[in-house]
């Protein structure tokens, strides 16, 4: 294992520490969709946009707390989309990461309050991150912290809605039922599907920071990029990936006709584009103060992965 | 009609203004889900929740704008919670209020995703009452409009989540499967899955009109008496009402083996304990120095309606 690989895996076992201090108890008349958010939360995963989140925090300097409130609410959209995504009306997935999807193990009726649950509670949890109490007098309050906070929560909102990640899954379900999909209309999807929670994770770990405006916008641009890579290199590993190596079957994009960016354009096409965006990716994170080694590393690794 | 009717006729205008103020544009390629959105939130309906919030708000005091995003908010929330209801894997209801529920209409996939976009945009729509924005500098924010705008989102998303209305769908669900439900487990389904969102009304009304902590806790209460009462004569109604007053079948409860507060201990003392809770409700309203006639006469009309 190299020591980027062992940094890796220690920094997930730090995230997944923090997600689970996060979560609800398992108690009460409404133990089963707390089990069915625990079950589908705990069930693994690369962990990559609390990562994200949290080196971008780093790079700028961040150095408190109140991030991790903002790393688990991010994990949970994830998850709640995951569940949702999975159920029966939806793609009708059975396994995940080689275990029974949510509405497998606990029903139809509680996959869909688990989803809507684990939604709620991230905004939950992210709220948390204020440290505004009932009882606290305003003279008391840490401004620039509850500034921050406030304009985290909207970036997380905004950025898991309709004119977020929701926006890109209806446009994913429309395009389903068409015979073709133009290359506007599929970046729009990955735009919104894939980069969205991508560029919430980033901005909210600079937001969070004390980044500026303009930093903040940067890395928007920064964290699209490696976003739309990303979905473009699943494409591409589609075609050429190795089946064992994936743990699903190749080529599969062929056989649901389904258009990607490599049958729009070409395997050697895509290619370059993957390269392109994630060189200006990184030309960004290297034009910023702070050290940004370990982030661009995180980012190639992702961009160039065979699995 | 009488002079309370109309002045809520008047009411109900004016919230439906301050909603649709609210709601995103049907365009893009997220036009779908927007449309189902909208389709779902202007079915009509009491308005009841922004009502609770908006009076409770003016009894103690409040005079602001902040108040809008909120009712708006509390309508999504409500409105999302019947969407996902009314699935073919939860009630599988086709109609509601009249009109095609939103399934039947826009399909199940695009149920499920209106739905959470609702919730998402209920949290988006609530984060506009902070008056932070990207570019305002920390001495100029009015710091208790802004912990007021922070409990008010606390508030909201705990009574929607697993520790409110969740919890109690969560419950409900699970008792439906049962042949018997206990005393405490209905009253359990009723405080979270109806009075929560009432608690959730009346709560950030008087949080955001600068309530006490201590007038918060009373509200709360009262909200409370008021959404079980509620509840409980609904279920009186299912028993005694006039099936063409109310636009529904009566006796299904008693038909689809539905165990409810009359159920389990009968009718006369079902109405000594709906009396007994407005009861309770009111005298809490009298006893704050504002003028509270218009809300006692409100939840007069809820908890005696005949439809």
């Amino acid at each position: 294992m190299s020591m980027f690989e062992e940094s890796m895996k220690e920094k997930v076992k730090e995230i997944e520490k923090i997600i689970s201090s996060f979560l609800p108890e398992e108690t009460g008349y409404q133990k089963i969709v707390v089990e069915a958010m625990n079950y589908s939360i705990l069930a693994g995963g690369k962990r990559l946009r609390p990562m994200l989140m949290n080196e971008t925090y780093r790079l700028f300097g961040g150095r408190g707390d109140e991030i991790q409130p903002f790393m688990a609410a991010i994990e949970m959209i994830h998850t709640y989309s995951l569940v949702h995504d999975d159920l029966p009306a939806m793609d009708n997935d059975e396994y995940r990461r080689g275990r029974k999807t949510t509405h497998v193990v606990y029903g139809e009726a509680n996959a869909v309050l688990a989803g809507d649950a684990l939604l709620n509670y991230a905004f939950e949890t992210a709220l948390k991150a204020f440290e505004i109490s009932e009882d606290l007098e305003p003279e008391k309050i840490n401004a620039m912290r509850e500034i921050s906070v406030a304009r985290a929560l909207k970036v997380l909102a905004e950025k898991a809605g309709i004119y977020g990640m929701i926006g890109g899954q209806t446009a994913d379900i429309a395009a389903e039922e068409k015979t073709s999909v133009t290359i506007e209309e599929l970046t729009f999807i990955h735009k919104y599907k894939t980069a969205a929670l991508v560029e919430a994770s980033m901005m909210i770990g600079a937001i969070l920071a004390g980044a500026s405006l303009n930093e903040v916008r940067k890395i928007e641009r920064c964290a699209y990029n490696v976003g739309l890579a990303f979905q473009i290199q699943d494409d591409i590993l589609d075609v050429t990936g190795n089946q064992e190596e994936l743990g699903k079957p190749i080529g599969s994009d062929e056989k649901n006709h389904k258009q990607t960016y490599v049958t729009l354009k070409g395997l050697e096409e895509a290619r370059m584009e993957v390269e392109r965006l994630s060189q200006e990716a990184m030309s960004i994170l290297e034009g910023f103060s702070g050290d940004s080694s370990f982030l661009c590393e995180l980012i190639h690794s992702l961009i160039y992965r065979t699995k």
